[in-house]
């Protein structure tokens, strides 16, 4: 089986056109468009018996949020669809138009797709392509962070992974579960309004969906830079806040989980954010390794976040 | 099981964005991109058994087709890909390389993805997103067709369905398979050149992806009109002309067998087209039904080509 840093590195060595960016972003930028495309397998990425409203709701928020983190103003989707059930299918279409319609955004066009009859039981795929608008330019990408910058992350960390533990039932009972933390991990909310406000100052700007160390690592490794985590600056959920003491490891857990889609981004020292958002870190001279976590870097073969093993 | 007209049907009623074009089109537009995307799945849409050189170009192909029909130049695609077999996988990067060189395409970008685990075995599916540059504005249209033009098809039909027939050993002993058939069947060839030529031109264009027949319907209705199509004057695939006495029925079926990826359009009477084209039909106003087949509409319920139901 080929894992998914092989193969991007195997991508990498044909992708190399100036608006791919190295592979090393979430979007292409073609004129002032954005473009990205995510997919979706039910039982990899959602649960095997999600609600049809939350596999369309997430299809559209994983996509809409790679806009967000370009600033980028959504125009339009096109749709990759495996068909099924025609009951499911039909709820699936309606929650999508919501979706769309809540983000203001499109269907211009797509393809449907069957399974092979033989096996109409596999796990169905899903593709959205999402097309944005730049509202600044250049747009911003994970390679700009400069020494010197801080480290913004907004929102709250660990709202999905309290969403996606309170619906498998393994939540510790210490935690009270709201709705909240489930909706955060069932149907994200693509942080457009705070991307489109920060894209003018950033120097580097991302999504946060595989984990916030994995995904800050990234970062760095894009601007060739070292980074400075410090985790008691972390914005925890407020359930993990609550319980700190009694669930350390569930507030490390959160640093690398997914799923939270809020944006991590750097502003050059003394710029404040004109968004909600928290200080976490600096960027750093390099220091032989891209990520510090409270000054240290993390051993080789560490689990920092999702990378398509699991989970 | 939904059906795909069924399914879009229901995508129909939330696609009403202009760019959209009634999701009659096999594109949409933006400013002077227009855009596609089609999935294609191991074992429905190739053999299950497919070399991954030939998934990788097919994928290609079959989406540049649709920049074709618009007259578009290729700039780049997006890739959604289910990793699977290192070996495969690796042979597909190398085959997809050469396939967007070939076509001077750049990879912009993408997303890949897994099975979930306990379905490693489950068919594959891969999504392709292609951005093309329209070379002529208006973007031709499935629904430009006016009474009084004349219908035309580059190339010729049935080499696909030859090739097909040809791999899976069910070729009648009368005609003799070449490599050629077998390549139009795997390797699809994008008429972009022609595209190019022709879109200044063409009062409609599509590319027959799914049976002319079928196709020809598609563009009859999405223009309004009635398409007679003359079935003598269809250029079919040589070895199909020369045993169409003693194999009558395999000269039929091509014409509602899809992949052959030529290129159908409308023209004002009298204009002839730029590249190698053959006329075998004229747009009427409505006679009651969007399709004659040598003056016949044909009966409703007629297979007039692939609609995601088998093959």
């Amino acid at each position: 089986m080929t894992t998914e840093s092989d193969f991007i590195a195997l991508m990498r060595k044909i992708a190399t056109d100036p608006a791919a960016r190295g592979l090393a972003d979430d979007c292409a930028v073609i004129d002032d468009l954005v473009l990205t495309h995510d997919m979706l397998v039910i039982g990899t990425h959602v649960m095997p018996d999600a609600a049809p409203e939350d596999v369309a709701w997430k299809l559209v928020g994983v996509n809409l949020s790679d806009l967000a983190a370009k600033g980028a103003a959504p125009i339009g989707v096109l749709l990759g669809y495996m068909l099924g059930d025609a009951a499911w299918d039909a709820r699936f279409v309606a929650a999508f138009g919501e979706a769309l319609s809540h983000f203001n955004t499109a269907l211009l066009g797509g393809d449907t797709v069957s399974a092979p009859p033989s096996q109409s039981g596999a796990p169905r795929a899903f593709g959205l392509t999402a097309i944005g608008r730049a509202t600044h330019m250049p747009v911003p990408s994970r390679s700009g962070a400069r020494v010197g910058d801080a480290l913004w992350v907004t929102g709250t960390i660990g709202d999905a992974m309290l969403g996606y533990l309170a619906d498998t039932g393994q939540l510790p009972t210490a935690i009270v579960a709201n709705k909240l933390v489930s909706d955060r991990y069932r149907r994200p909310n693509p942080r457009i309004t705070e991307g489109r406000a920060l894209a003018p100052l950033v120097t580097a700007m991302m999504d946060v969906s595989d984990g916030l160390l994995l995904d800050a690592k990234r970062l760095a490794m894009a601007s060739g830079v070292t980074i400075g985590i410090d985790t008691r600056a972390v914005p925890l959920a407020p359930a993990l806040c609550d319980t700190r003491s009694a669930l350390p490891d569930l507030a490390v857990d959160a640093l690398r989980w997914g799923d939270d889609y809020e944006l991590l981004f750097t502003l050059p020292d003394g710029l404040a954010p004109p968004v909600p958002a928290t200080r976490i870190g600096a960027v750093l001279a390099d220091q032989g390794a891209p990520l510090l976590v409270d000054g240290i870097a993390p051993p080789t073969g560490q689990v920092l976040g999702w990378q398509h093993q699991g989970k």
